[in-house]
């Protein structure tokens, strides 16, 4: 049998259309190329999109938590590393660092996925599913789970969004890297001038698809450093879609 | 003195998080890959971003022109090659071709661009900012500048959209991907699933800013292939930002 490797690195170059008016990186481009390096793990391993596919499952993100050190900028060749954190009944655990040609890890992440089936939507257990990687986890298992966000929003500012076509992937949902991207586009301009965001937590609680009409609810939560929940919505049906935990660092 | 390369070519990966429901690449974002191409050899001619940055300039796409005979898909390993195609008074032409891993050419593009004043944002003369690389153009020049759309729209459809944080670059103005996402964002999503882009084309007239509202006109301009004018305003003063053809060809 071929030798399964436990983590995996991929490089990347930043490129101009994916940095802010600041130099630094969209955070949901990077949050891409660390998903990116995890399909590419995954195919490895067997476990990707077309081998899930093959048994009528698919893999959605659950759960995030990025943390910045330092924004890679246009053009910066960046390493992104990612392995497997660990296996829960329903979860698996995937994290990530992404390095810099000097070595130092600029950022870290954690994530939990789950696999629905393709038909009802329903998650698996994921164990039964990847018997054959699990000796691929350290005992005891380095799980560091991504906490689950229980503050619910009382929204200080609502923000509209409508699902665009470019909004929705290959399985016909909004993909993830959106719901970042509108919230963090919920900030004044002057926010983003003069801080950065320092982490970031996303639970994912429901899908949305084309036409949908998004109200991203926001909420103070942390004067200093600033601090903020947020709470994303479906306008149609009231059903909340994501719940997301931001802190934000002062550019110096 | 170093050696000038005529062309440059860099090869990508197709990441999930740009392909559409139909696997297949979002043409902002292969659009951006020719871009980030066209920057690298830019650069290595010494007239790159940080080079013109130097005089107070900066570059600006003017016109474009792109046909798609072939999309690809999710990792599909593509080359992206790009040249010089001649230089006028105020436009230097820049040409690509995105190559499959069997060496095929699956889609071409045409794109003029403009070099402008840092502070009054007017428009250089090139042939003397670039005496330098005036050599590397065969003569006669395989000049064939993408053309000027002079029909202006009747609109029998107006889409809304509101500038965002995502939308805005390092010149502080938005990123001309986001144009042509916007304009293929107004089509029903019917079109995208039955449809795809053989050819499309876009004169940028005027910039816009964060908070701008954007109005995008669309009138058919033929039925048999499926054609369309679009026109981009900013609601505020009226102003026409760019003006875009596209046609399309129906899925076998």
């Amino acid at each position: 049998m071929k030798e399964m490797k436990k983590s995996w690195e991929d490089e990347y170059s930043v490129p101009f259309g994916e940095v802010d008016t600041k130099n630094e990186v969209f955070l949901s481009h990077l949050w891409n190329l660390m998903q990116e390096t995890a399909w590419n793990h995954a195919t490895h391993l067997k476990v990707g999109y077309s081998d899930l596919g093959e048994q009528k499952y698919f893999w959605v993100l659950s759960r995030l938590f990025i943390q910045m050190d330092e924004y890679p900028r246009w053009g910066d060749k960046i390493r992104v590393k990612t392995w497997l954190a660990g296996m829960g009944r329903l979860f698996a655990l995937r994290n990530f660092s992404v390095i810099n040609p000097k070595g130092k890890i600029i950022s870290t992440a954690r994530s939990a996925w789950l696999v629905l089936d393709l038909k009802n939507r329903r998650p698996q257990r994921v164990e039964p599913l990847f018997k054959r990687i699990l000796p691929l986890l350290d005992r005891p298992a380095e799980a560091e789970e991504p906490e689950k966000i229980h503050d619910s929003v009382h929204p200080r500012e609502e923000n509209l969004f409508k699902v665009r076509y470019s909004d929705i992937d290959m399985h016909h949902h909004v993909n993830n890297t959106k719901y970042i991207e509108w919230i963090l586009d919920s900030y004044p301009f002057e926010m983003h001038r003069k801080c950065y965001i320092h982490t970031f937590e996303i639970n994912f609680l429901a899908e949305s698809s084309h036409g949908d009409e998004i109200s991203v609810h926001t909420e103070p939560f942390g004067d200093s450093p600033p601090a903020f929940l947020h709470s994303v919505f479906r306008k149609g049906d009231g059903r909340e879609l994501c719940r997301a935990r931001a802190s934000w660092k002062p550019i110096d």
